[in-house]
């Protein structure tokens, strides 16, 4: 069955790009959210999107108005799904609220439809029952669309195995890079790396091996990045690290997310609030003397 | 006290490079070896870098002669030392040999010379007693020198403070980026980070969750990166990773480690033998399609 209708649940900032691209790709797209609040959010992002792909020659500015067109913004969960060939799911992440979503949209989709899951921490096996189809479930998980174009397709046990060609097709079409993950694992492959990474950063910094910009310094100039571990973390948001870190159970883990810690409780969050690791909006890595 | 003298113990790899930057540099460099062999390697290894350089418009033609008047190479260990400012050592990584050369090198310097150790996965209190000085004695640690441009200072408890300055101030001289590791840890900051992403890549082949291709990918394409964990272990030698890999205490590296083996049995020891987990010299990931 050819996709030619997707419908996107949570028009947060990732949602919210997924929608975009759809409909840059052609595809029709119903965006679904439970406030109008989070839908203004997500054409608001969207616009901005679409300013930075023309201004980079992306895009033609001709071609904005058609690929608006074919996107729709609705708070009623019949009209999102309607005719629906292909839901992505992009809501907040818990468990509870996710299965709450998979059970009221997998009572209203046609029969037709396929369901995915855009989870970056959880499992599809955690809400795929819910959903009342887990033979057409997977999770197809996007990073951030238009930089780092990896969409991760995993099945959980119960997915039917031709749902994955379908996805590598779609995914292809969506303009990202498929990768399979091929048994279900909590931050597919890539976070799984990152975390490894930034874990090694952490246990540097708080056993007093390197200073930030020293840990940040040697990955850059080793790799030729624009940025380090900590400049990263400064762009996931503290919060968020803090909130993968807590939980871990070695004593380095919790070193570190006490540390993190430390920047929470002065409201430090990152990038997003001009102060982390670094300042913002010129943190020191960008200064080219950083790495001389 | 100006470094002008240099001395560099081992002409390998590492050794031939970091000489033929301090010659460009300006200093005045001494190669020692113990065998006629490996100087002939060395001064061909300058020569193939040199080369280069001319080729990437980064050196002159007209300057090769007098960058390569700088260096002497020796095989009389008193030629070697004789009024030398420092000496940096990249002999085999073996604590016992270290060991011997530093306590024969000990002896024969003058009271002048600083002593460093290019050591890359020992630490420098294993052999700075040796050397008779050990509070002029800290690791000064190169990656490649020409693309990956760190330098490590790493003082083991003993070495005198004021040789930090003086060893940033040289490194910069040897268009370095100088990075304090300020305590001894085994693979300094660098290594340390990428041991961490490389055992996560390992333990996601080994686990059987996604395929060297895909966990390449993975990295590849969220970080614009020209090669993935799979291709850096192609780089870097099957044999040196299970060199590090297989005395780790973790089931999971233990496992990697195995994994690794059973390339090394097949005498598949990556890019240097033309088969590791790609073939070279054109592997998978540098073919454009590789990431569509």
């Amino acid at each position: 069955m050819e996709i030619k209708k997707i419908c996107i649940l949570g028009a947060g900032t990732l949602g919210s790009r997924v929608a975009l691209q759809a409909a840059i790709s052609g595809f029709e797209v119903k965006v679904y959210d439970i406030t109008q609040k989070a839908l203004d959010f997500s054409l608001n992002t969207m616009q901005k999107i679409l300013h930075l792909l023309v201004k980079s020659g992306q895009l033609n500015k001709e071609d904005l108005a058609s690929i608006l067109a074919r996107i729709e913004f609705t708070l009623d969960p019949k009209v999102a799904v309607a005719d629906a060939d292909f839901i992505n799911e992009s809501v907040t992440e818990e468990p509870e609220i996710k299965k709450k979503v998979w059970k009221q949209f997998g009572e209203l989709a046609p029969e037709k439809t396929w369901f995915t899951t855009n989870t970056s921490y959880l499992l599809p096996s955690m809400f795929a029952e819910e959903s009342g189809r887990p033979a057409k479930f997977c999770a197809f998980h996007f990073h951030d669309v238009f930089y780092s174009r990896v969409v991760d397709i995993m099945p959980h046990p119960g997915t039917d195995p031709s749902m994955i060609p379908m996805l590598e097709d779609l995914g292809r079409k969506l303009n990202q890079v498929p990768v399979l993950v091929k048994k279900e694992n909590p931050g597919y492959i890539f976070n799984t790396m990152l975390m490894a990474l930034i874990g090694a950063a952490g246990k540097l910094l708080t056993k007093e091996v390197g200073s930030i910009e020293d840990i940040d310094r040697s990955w850059m100039v080793n790799f030729h990045m624009p940025m380090g571990p900590f400049g990263i973390l400064d762009s996931i948001g503290l919060d968020t690290a803090w909130h993968v870190t807590h939980n871990l159970p070695d004593a380095a883990s919790k070193a570190f997310a006490a540390h993190l810690k430390t920047y929470l409780d002065q409201g430090k969050l990152g990038e997003k609030t001009g102060e982390g690791f670094y300042s913002y909006p010129n943190p020191a890595y960008k200064n080219p003397d950083f790495i001389k």
